[in-house]
């Protein structure tokens, strides 16, 4: 049964496999000081074009959230984001278990907006209620939408001037920088936060994030931080070798645009048999709203997520596309559908 | 330069990386609800001889003993150590960090004997001092010496005894299980111990420690606390496959027994030209006490820790070899010793 | 200027210094092991009528919250309450600093209904979110409103029924056991919850609330807790002296009535000019809502909190009255109303 | 019975009740921000001769440790103190539970070195252990000896040239003060440190130690960090009406003095019959070793805590005065000796 449930369905891009096979008995420091992190950290640099940021190379998104969320913040200092947001909804409080609120706004579409934001600030004026201090974005959103090149500029404009630290969460950054017709930039990124992560399990490696702080206010004696949440790997290589191999000859971006692809491909034979969508996504996620006699008969066929409850006959279910995605599944899903 | 810096400079036993390529395309489960983790849990359970535990795959060792210590002890309860022990010193707080008091015993080899356990719960009386609760070894300790089975059975008696928690860092436990003439098994640590981990990292692994826990009381939605800490990971199937392979036809234990063999070998070679050591170790660390002039000497084609100053002409040197050491490469380092 | 903001604005009942003098140079053992404490304990369990509860004299409402919650969850586990409860919003993140999210819902009236907890159950349902665990309420609410004797028993029942603890923040009990007409008492505070806190700061004692916990699960070592969150005082003869003066000749609830009168006679006095509330509180805080230019001249006259923007020309202001409100005061602000 | 176990068996200082009483009943601001708070601060920045500090007054000793710490720390920081440092033994892992280690070193009269200062800055060189970066000190110590000015003088300046926090703990510091033929003054306090607290607590006070900070770094946003941690009380008045009473015509002075003098008549009455002491305390503790003979027969007429064995016939008690001790009660104690 082929399945659409999420993007880590299948181990790693062969070339990453591949690439560990080949460094594998050389020997190398540990902790993140071997020459392939190295190597990878200056590929990140130049991608972004600026050498004055610090890159961390780290397990998984909630590992890098806490780990980063709590290095940036005092102890009274709290975070805002969306209410779909992965840090205010699926992390298991690991933001409040570093001791920090997260405020969560309104959202249709998983994106936060500088009036929301402003409520915020409006509301919490003095020291009987939490300071916030961080924006959180994710890129694209858990609803698969996505922040313009246009609209993070906005985002980093406002923050900057209330003084509030802006975060992205990238688990699915390659996405969201490989739409169609896009213009959103890793440079921009860097340039519009004071930090962010670049999702690697996401998008062809076994496991890694490489988080990108650029504030240099943020940055200091981050590796203590990292040890004493249980995130610095004794074989660092690991991290290191599939980043090093994934940002070279375009690999990061040709493995995202493939899953955006067969995303695309899904919703437009979802849309020529008339379906409608929860929300309109141009990533590797997508939630179109079947009637749940069809979800019934799909799911005979193909595994995926019911997402939510539409009316009493239809529901919306998440598809989720990857690197590894075929181009056949997607058509027979489509060819499923139209029965 | 050849390395015995530690046991953690090459990547990962071939037959490991064979298993990853093997089943990379092959879409499972996430969060270590794929086949290969639930295999390696049937087959851990089969080594240890007991149905009735639990059993996690975390990153590394600093990350599976905060989940572990972090989740088993109330608030205001603390862990009792050796002085020498990695939750004590090199783990950045991490301990601390979740909140817990670390209460340090003098050793000398690295381990906690029961007069000083004794002395701990002796002084800790009321509620205006922490509640020790959780006792801390390591096997082998952080020095290579080793836990026999009749002192981890002692121990478990006492600490039952006294309502203690017996929590065992396994991060070398494969070295400590096959030392020459060495009597412990993995069912023994299961017996008597509430909760212990096999390190994977150390012994084989890209990464990877198997957290057992037995008591019942300890076990209760362990997956929160995992996930809580960012430990839980989208591809749990890379724990999985890892621990599968190391468990099948006997690797883990042959891999551990290599490691001791070339450790045993230069011990011996030391040995013979006359040197001392530090701490008498079976396993795979040993502390030579050498002339200041040979370490420098030495430096110059092997790479290795000096651990501490003995006198004024002579320091302790640490040496660790693993599965990957090569035997030509001790005999060399013989050899040059012997110059 | 006569102040209507708070119920904080004096020092305690003259009763309750009178006691503290006559009390004085008597010694007494430390940390709340004093004859006062005891005693006040005593009868504190004689008014809930049960003998097996345990009662802990702590500063103040947010210090009682943070050490309450943080002794009864788990770590991964969350409290469940209203938008508006203190702990959301109040307390500076205190406790989220102790590792737990605060799960709000939407309520109009300050209180939290079945159906609100009953979606947060249905939405968390795996080790990904948090765990809802506790239900918070706050009797009287933050909005002056109650909670009835059978409202207090049905939630109760629900929260047994889904292994919920239910917590009351009593900061003000003692006005909302001694509204007129009313039936909730003591005793049913203890019988119908796991644990709750009585008021004293803000009803006559210069600081002061008595947790009372009921769950023996919840109780065990709880002084550890205490102590560990700075919470156990030296002198604790100054908290045990004071409630045992509080609960001597019912001046507890003396004091309680006295605030509700007053708040009452407020609430008369305004509804015959024909003012609006925005909430109907039966308790020591109501929300008239008034002209801005009527509040611009009261306001040179008396001193309030602006609580709400209601229209353009109208807002709604915060009167809060206690045990030490003057009738005159009263009589006085409804007299300049009227003009 | 009378007791010497501690100095909070008493209430307060009758002025300190006469105090309260005279301010009772008129309305002050909440939190702090009342006059008595803001005159106390005024004459705490008078007589350490410097406008340019911050003053917060806290409940007791561990609630301004906690916090005060927390609050100074980064997660991955740590504190060094000796072994017998409050912080590290008698408050229930409160720092640990803010997420810090305490490092002890070893002493012998309750003081650090710079020696082990330096001991514990050369052995944490990296990120896999915490980083040293308060010294905490209390004066007088738990043992009653004192750091001169000369002492705290050098301390200092080895702290700034380490770039190390020196904060001390003044629960008894009127009495470090106030010692026979001292050179210590609340100038030199601030001058000396980055933060202290002046103990109220136990010289005269219901309750209540006041914070000084004086590195402008570390007073940022510090009103959150109280709240926070449930210190901020509603009627801050309680805490500010005292300190303004102590600092009033040098009583806190005068009752610091006395107690020391009262503590000196019990040394010499002591050393007159003999006795040798555990260490010397020119305090208001101390500690005189005795037959357990002799200390069964005093315990009949006496409160003290038994402090220590010294031999199999031999003990150090703990005799502790205040300003509230009978000079009678000291000449019984001493006659009932002679006997």
């Amino acid at each position: 049964m082929y399945s659409f449930k999420n993007d880590y369905s299948e181990g790693a891009h062969p070339r990453i496999l591949n690439a560990l096979i080949e460094s594998n008995m050389i020997q190398e420091e540990g902790y993140g000081n071997d020459t392939h992190s190295q190597n990878a950290i200056s590929k990140i640099k130049e991608l972004v074009g600026n050498e004055n940021i610090d890159v961390h190379f780290i397990s998984g998104g909630t590992q890098t959230n806490l780990i980063a969320i709590g290095a940036f913040l005092r102890p009274y200092e709290a975070c805002i984001c969306a209410n779909t947001g992965h840090i205010a909804v699926h992390e298991t409080g690991a933001i409040e278990y570093t001791g920090h609120k997260v405020i969560t706004v309104d959202s249709k579409d998983g994106k936060v907006t500088l009036e929301k934001i402003q409520e915020v600030l409006d509301f919490h004026v003095d020291e009987h209620l939490v300071k916030p201090k961080l924006v959180y974005i994710s890129n694209p959103t858990e609803l698969g939408t996505i922040y313009t090149k246009e609209e993070v500029k906005t985002l980093s404009k406002f923050c900057k001037s209330k003084e509030l630290i802006l975060y992205a969460d990238g688990a699915r950054l390659g996405s969201a920088l490989c739409v169609k017709d896009g213009n959103l930039t890793l440079a921009d990124m860097c340039n519009f936060t004071d930090a962010f992560y670049i999702g690697g399990t996401k998008n062809g490696a076994l496991l890694g994030e490489a988080l990108i702080i650029k504030n240099e206010n943020l940055r200091q004696e981050f590796r203590y931080h990292i040890k004493q949440k249980g995130g610095l790997f004794a074989k660092g290589r690991l991290l290191g070798i599939q980043f090093e191999e994934l940002f070279e000859d375009n690999l990061f971006f040709e493995l995202a645009t493939h899953a955006n692809e067969m995303a695309n491909l899904l919703t437009k034979g979802l849309e020529d048999v008339g379906y409608k969508f929860l929300i309109n996504s141009p990533t590797n996620q997508i939630f179109p709203i079947l009637e749940n006699k069809q979800i019934e008969r799909l799911e005979k066929k193909f595994n995926f997520y019911i997402w939510e409850k539409v009316d009493d006959t239809r529901s919306a279910i998440r598809l989720v596309t990857s690197w590894a995605t075929k181009k056949e599944a997607v058509l027979e899903f489509i060819d499923e559908l139209k029965k």
